[in-house]
């Protein structure tokens, strides 16, 4: 059934993990609200490096803005409006939006994406890890074709004191995709 | 037929009121132009509150930001870009991108969503009733499994004086959704 | 098969230009960083016209915002997240997001759309011309019907002196499509 098989509707579950090492410059916290505490006006651009959820690889980066909905003193966090994009090197994008609470766990939609990615939709469950240097990441794709093997190894437990393989971390070839976003 | 029940094509209408009561900072007008009048340039976060068509429950918030793409002389009103969410509880969300004309009704993209709008494509149409504080919202949405029921009360007709519930209003637990976000 | 014919999954490419002829104010560089070189934190709301592939008629603009991610001394450009939409007059709009590099094509996410794109998905591929003046779009659509004719000219192929063919610049009624977005 050609229809059916361009467009896929199994279920993908893809784990990688976001982290912020403080060498990129992000986030870049805009007070455009001018008050004292985080309010409405804000924005926050923001690029972290992306590991595979078994945190052997280097992928690529995550870009895009979050906007400051509200303070929330009682949770002593934060709600914003995240829009941005996972970057996967020459295996493309995948787009993402909606809410990222400092202090909760959520379910963000899937848009759209290119390369491999092309034409995937679903959600993306955001788990906190470290605020705000890690974040754990599990994609539930549809839409698309077979995701590559290198993406999918055993995903670590998230904790506190996840970080990635070494080799990963200094980008080192056997330890990156092909053309990792930068 | 495993793939079609998977993603249903049939369209389904869902109504909304998007309420500013003037208790939520918003919306942030951002004057980034430094222009006088409303200039490319200038941004603006808002968020406001959600309520069912029929005006009797509480569902969520709205959550994003507009872009000021060109104010209009001869219309007496503003273009916009529009990237924004609507919440709905433990019900989920979806996220929606296109124009927003502060004089005209518009149809915007439904990009995704989560929860029980996971998967959710199609189009929304915007109707102001009072500007800047009244919206009137029909979802046209396809991918999805049936809405909840009390989502699909009938919706009161737009129309300037049109106010929710004092129930729905007052957050009353009778007259609020599951976990209602705010 | 309903279905099926609700949500086509056959590839349509579409060709645009789009053009800035510098007389929209756009882009607006909002140097947010205080920084001197470009730097996260900076943001370029924009908004320039569009042209049949062909160049002989109007379409419309794009509108949107993109988000400065990282400067890129080695390049001699910079990387940006861009999110936006292109508009078609009575024939809706596509909403896109992805990388944006000044230096390089890329492909961004198509996102959704409305009217004649209600229901799109897929990817667009972004080749600049001339920076940041002449910009080349292959949409490479699915999920919508057949694309009216007058939108599927043969491209003229892209190069820098590429212009719109006079009428359509003038906006003449012959050269224009219906209600063009303007």
């Amino acid at each position: 059934h050609p229809s059916d098989s361009a467009r896929p509707s199994n279920v993908q579950e893809l784990h990688v993990y976001e982290m912020n090492e403080r060498d990129r410059g992000s986030p870049a916290y805009l007070r455009l609200s001018q008050k004292s505490v985080n309010s409405l006006g804000d924005l926050v651009p923001f690029s972290n490096k992306l590991y595979t959820g078994d945190l052997q690889k280097r992928v690529g980066i995550t870009a895009g803005i979050c906007v400051l909905i509200e303070n929330k003193p009682e949770k002593k966090g934060d709600r914003y409006e995240a829009i941005y994009s996972f970057y996967f090197g020459d295996y493309g994008h995948i787009s993402v939006q909606g809410a990222y609470l400092t202090y909760e766990t959520t379910y963000l939609a899937v848009t759209g994406g290119s390369g491999v990615f092309e034409g995937a939709y679903g959600q993306v469950k955001l788990q906190q890890i470290v605020f705000p240097f890690k974040l754990f990441y599990t994609f539930y794709l549809k839409g698309i074709k077979e995701l590559p093997e290198e993406l999918l190894g055993k995903p670590v437990e998230p904790n506190p004191s996840v970080e990635p393989s070494p080799a990963a971390k200094a980008c080192e070839p056997s330890a990156t995709i092909a053309n990792f976003t930068n």
